[in-house]
């Protein structure tokens, strides 16, 4: 791989293929990197098609990346915490839409701890104690009747994209014990993000108070096997016994630590997202940033449609990536003629490597 | 609100909510970040839905972000020149039509000293004396007879992005005291950047020399309240005699101070747009740039129509945000059923936070 | 054009246009700026309507900017390899279709220095020895039988967004020596990105294993002069005897050295792409990156049609600016009907400065 900072001996005097270190780097910047290269050495030696290289490789990664303490920097979790909780896969499929044409929810915002990684557990602001929140999933016309209670520190709030509503009195902030309630009929069918709207927001999305609320067109669109992704980036500060806090100094920066979907760095690289030869796949995505966009792709395919406004029109045709832009989501829908096992990724792979990538398996 | 670089006493031992800066972080990217806290915790402070934090927590933003001299770093303002500018709201209304067919422009290029918020004098070089320059209206098929007359210190020039001319000739630099002059027939609807086109662009760009040409139609579009957005960036050198001087290598590393529309940040949280319960409003956004998108939303609506292209056709449907790429321009438009005050921003909220967010006032 | 870092003597006292450096820069981001000072430098001397500064200001650019040895950094070329290769311009015609239906393609993969400027050789990792790769040009339901040999020492595959196939048969890693081949048939038209997929996917593309296949629609579309254009980005490490490394973790920072078309900064600045009036120019842009968007736009012109998704549906009209994804492809169309010199750029100045910027000549 020869991606490390330390120059290794290059395989001949002819090519030097040594990926080098710039002499100059001082010392914050080499810790900006320790922390990039860290999660980046993680990914690849996961996947399948993302794990091309050589069993040699992959050891030397693993030695240089993973395994050395001095490689971590402010960002390491080499001491999970005690009570860490467990490393859990978000589900990723679309949840059935109820029966009911009014949906009641009634959410809890609260920091908790979450498990983003195997070693590294987050000092989340959350919704229902994970990142991202629950997926909601109505229909046009429904009715969602929210309420939020905020058993947390810090003031709250609750902004859905897809209400039409006065924000000043529906998203606005409770403090610590109090509860908002309001209801909203989505009037376009769509990947909506919602977040909390709490100032700082960028501090708020940062910290995980994010998640999608799907909504389907009236007439269903052809039947498919539908997936939720919703990418987001986190920032590190250093932990406090064992929990990393985020940073709100870093979120100002743009320079992610990690970029994923649903909240966990390639998880669905170790657990991919499965289906069959003929299927048709719907990715409702969302970016939830705080701050970048998703250029979405499917290694192997291309997308017969994309619809870059509400469903079932303002569809575009015959796409290979197409960006999702920051706090904005689109609908992403292929058909599997192929088995085989597809990554899907985030094509900024400045971004991609630090996460946001996933395996579609189509199964024969 | 906790997002101050010292490290505070947590409300509890068991849950600690401190956004911590990294331990390894240098001077200069302190510096860095001073800049951009001080801004950020500026507007947050200033409207209504963006400052649901409790007065306390306000209170200690004020204490740590906006008064202390040790945060403002390189770019503080701490001593306004003598004869400092007034603070002005640029008028984001949409002008009327000309009643006639031909526009004749005669404008200056100059140097000029631009007040863009209540402790910021900048030293811009500018269209007719602000940042962005006057915004232009006609018609498709209308002529616009334009003359630059440069009354600057270094050459400058001008690009209508609405233009179909040989830039050669049109959009040649002239020399202080020297003018050049050329008309042109829009031949597309939309909202269009102009600049400065001189070399180096990026540094004409950053240093104010942009603004909107909006071309409307030849068949009008419904009726509406029409705002014109330009969204740009500021990027902070030190000031000379309290007058901010624009740093270019900065725009090289195309991380802002400031993001914001019309040339202040988050003046519209100051003093909002304002329209009635019923309103159509059409926003023609433009991104300066000189470097980054606009991921334009709506909080609390959705766009009924985002025109892609030159309106009326190109128009995609139901959208929550879109990206306008630097250089470019989209109309977006909504319909107000509801009452209430509905923020506008740039949802990569990094950049929102340093200024590019505003308010839509609905009354009843 | 005082865009140096020394503070240089006003031009007069009352208006001090020098754009400052931060006071508290540390050495590696004065290291980073100069890195891209010097290219930005360079790429304004070079054009036409892209240096409209006086010949003063462009000597004091090359002065301060070009020739001292000081601001180069650790990117600097100052001593190229003594077996350097020329610098050749990158052909950017579309090639023309065959009139086999089955495209035969057996390429090479290895590890070549070539040379992007005057000054400049980097260590490629290359299809053909070449950065970008060769264009491939074919029809909708064309085949194509491609075999790539590894002559490189490190794994390296192939990964074309036209196909759909089993990426974990088709795109597998070959190692130094061996051979993969598979055939696909291309659905969509389109401009698509190609490029290495062996992990970590961010270097081989930053690297230089990327390039366009370009794939008509069945029925053509109308004539046109057809230029590929691939806008892509390098990271510079240290130099090896005079030959540029690649920097994975620069890689990782997201800020470029050199963002261009077709692999050389400016080249079609020095060397235009040439049409007559009343041409008809379609323009195939692949965003490779490994990060960023294209900004594209032309001075001057606007496009009639850019294609979001598979020409010849998928059209919008009446654009100044769209931004192509990274890792994606969009199709821009425009008639000249004006003759003149028009600058195509990527409107994300920062990075147009460094080098995305190239002159369309429209000949009477």
């Amino acid at each position: 791989m020869h991606v490390n900072e330390e120059n290794q001996a290059p395989s001949s005097d002819e090519t030097k293929i040594v990926a080098a270190a710039p002499s100059g780097s001082e010392p914050s910047r080499r810790d900006f990197l320790k922390r990039a290269s860290i999660l980046t050495l993680t990914i690849p030696g996961a996947g399948a098609m993302l794990t091309a290289c050589t069993p040699e490789d992959a050891a030397t990664a693993g030695e240089h990346g993973m395994t050395s303490g001095e490689r971590t920097g402010g960002a390491a979790a080499t001491q999970l915490p005690a009570n860490a909780p467990p490393l859990r896969r978000y589900d990723p499929v679309l949840p059935p839409l109820s029966s009911e044409r009014t949906l009641r929810l009634h959410w809890r915002a609260n920091e908790a701890p979450v498990r983003i990684s195997e070693d590294r557990v987050v000092n989340g602001w959350t919704f229902e104690g994970d990142i991202p929140g629950p997926v909601v999933h109505c229909r046009v016309g429904d009715t969602v009747e929210f309420t939020l209670t905020n058993d947390g520190i810090v003031p709250h709030s609750m902004d859905f994209h897809a209400a039409r509503v006065d924000p000043k009195v529906a998203f606005r902030s409770v403090a610590k014990g109090e509860s908002v309630t309001f209801r909203f009929t989505p009037k376009y069918a769509g990947a909506f993000m919602y977040h909390c709207g709490t100032a700082p927001v960028l501090m708020h999305i940062g910290a995980g108070m994010f998640g999608a609320i799907i909504v389907s067109p009236r007439t269903p669109l052809p039947p498919a096997k539908e997936f939720v992704l919703v990418q987001s980036e986190y920032y590190f500060g250093d932990p406090v016994d064992g929990v990393i806090q985020f940073d709100f100094n870093r979120m100002l920066t743009t320079m992610p630590d990690v970029v994923c979907f649903n909240g966990r760095p390639g998880q669905y690289i170790r657990e991919p997202l499965r289906v069959k030869v003929g299927d048709r796949v719907r990715f409702w995505v969302v970016s939830a940033g705080p701050n970048h966009i998703s250029s979405f792709h499917v290694v192997g395919e291309q997308f017969e449609t994309v619809y870059l406004g509400a469903p079932p029109g303002n569809a575009i045709h015959g796409v290979q990536t197409f960006s999702v832009p920051a706090g904005g989501g689109m609908v992403f829908e292929l058909v599997c003629d192929v088995p085989g096992e597809f990554p899907f990724v985030n094509h900024s792979f400045g971004h991609g490597e630090k996460g946001s990538v996933g395996l579609l398996v189509v199964e024969p």
